[in-house]
C-alpha cells in the first residue's frame, strides 16, 4: 500500500476554501488535520472537530514532548498541529490537508519537504471584493482589510507547488484531485514500481 | 490563450498506447503528430494518415531546411518528425504528442526541455507476455523478442517525468489528463497568472 501524501492548501479568505474543502473530503482518502488551540471555543465550535481545545499547560507539556509538527502564537493564545494528526494517517495511504496561512505553509516547507503545497487563488482582486461584498457579512472597510490580506497572501503563491485558481467550485476540486494524482505518477513517485517491474521480468 | 504542450509519449509493445492514444484523442484538444517517412505504404496505410510517405529527395530537401524536429534512420528508411506538424498547433493551444521509443525520446528531450516525457507502463512483465499472448498474432519466438525489447524500453522509464501504468484502460487515460491537467497549474505555468492578479489588484 502507498503511503499517503501530506498536503499544504492555503488560500487567501473569500477564495471558498471551506466549499473546495467539504468537496475534496467526501473522498475518504482524504482528511484535514484538526488544530489544537489554548483559545477557547467560540459558539458553535466543538472539541475534536474544529480544534481541540486544550489548556496552556497541556499546550506547552504537548511543546516539551515534541508533539507538533509546528505551532505559532497569535493574539496570546497557542496554536499548533499535532503530528498525531498527521504521520498515523499518511502510514494509512490517509492523504492529510493542513489548512494553513502562508507564513505556517512556509515553516512546513523547511519541516517537511516532502509535502504537496497548493495554493488557491481567486480568479482575480476584483472578483474577491466581489464575493466578500455578496456575502454581506462585513462592512467595507473589513472588506478591504481582508482584500489586502489576501493581496499579499498571493505574493506567496510562487512559493507553492501548484496554484489552483477557484473559479468555478467543481473544476477547482476536479483540479485539486488532477494534482494529487499527477504527483502520484511523478518518476519519483513510481520508481518502485519501475524497479520492481525490471527485476521481476 | 494558453499554449498547447508538447507531450512525448512512448510505450513498450503490447502496453495498448494505441488504444490509450485513440481515448486521449477523443478530446480535441489533443492532436498526434504524423511522422514522415521515405518507406513505401504498407497495405491500409495511407498518405497523411499514418505517415506522409514522401521520396528520400523530399526527405533530404527538408532536411536541408531545417524542417524537422527529430529524424532518424532505420532499415534504409528515413523516418522523422516534421517542425510543421508539430509548432502551428501548439501556438493554437493544441496539445501535440508524438508517438515515439525510447532513443527518439532522448533526443527530443535535448532538443525540447519544454515537452512532457510521459512513459506507459504494463503492470508487469508477465503481464504483457500474457497479453502478447492473448493477441495470438506472433509466434513464441517474435513474443519473446518483444517481452525483451519491452523489458529494454522499460530501463528508460525513469528518464521521464511520468510513468502511467496501463492496467484498465481507462484509469490510464484519466491519469494521462491528470498528468496534463496538473502541469498546467504548477507554479510555473502559472507564473503569469500569478504576476497578473497582484499587478492588477
Amino acid at each position: 500500500m502507498n503511503k499517503g501524501r501530506l498536503i499544504v492548501f492555503s488560500a487567501p479568505s473569500g477564495c471558498g476554501k471551506g466549499t473546495m474543502l467539504a468537496e475534496i473530503l467526501k473522498d475518504e482518502s482524504f482528511r484535514c488535520s484538526i488544530s489544537a488551540t489554548t483559545r477557547k471555543p467560540r459558539e458553535g465550535e466543538a472539541d475534536g472537530v474544529n480544534y481541540y481545545f486544550i489548556t496552556n499547560e497541556e499546550f506547552e507539556q504537548k511543546l516539551s514532548e515534541d508533539a507538533f509538527l509546528e505551532h505559532a502564537g497569535y493574539c496570546d493564545h497557542y496554536y499548533g498541529t499535532l503530528k498525531s494528526e498527521v504521520d498515523p494517517y499518511l502510514e494509512k495511504g490517509i492523504n492529510v490537508i493542513l489548512e494553513i496561512e502562508v507564513q505556517g505553509a512556509m515553516k512546513v516547507r523547511k519541516l517537511r519537504p516532502d509535502a504537496l503545497f497548493v495554493f488557491i487563488a481567486p480568479p482575480s482582486v476584483n472578483e474577491l471584493r466581489r464575493r466578500l461584498h455578496k456575502r454581506g457579512t462585513e462592512s467595507e472597510e473589513v472588506i478591504e482589510q481582508r482584500v489586502a490580506a489576501a493581496h499579499e497572501e498571493l505574493t506567496y503563491a510562487d512559493k507553492y507547488d501548484y496554484v489552483i485558481v477557484n473559479d468555478a467550485l467543481e473544476d477547482a476540486v476536479s483540479d485539486f484531485f488532477a494534482v494529487v494524482r499527477a504527483e502520484q505518477l511523478t518518476v519519483k513517485a513510481q520508481s518502485e514500481f519501475i524497479d520492481e517491474v525490471i527485476k521481476n521480468a
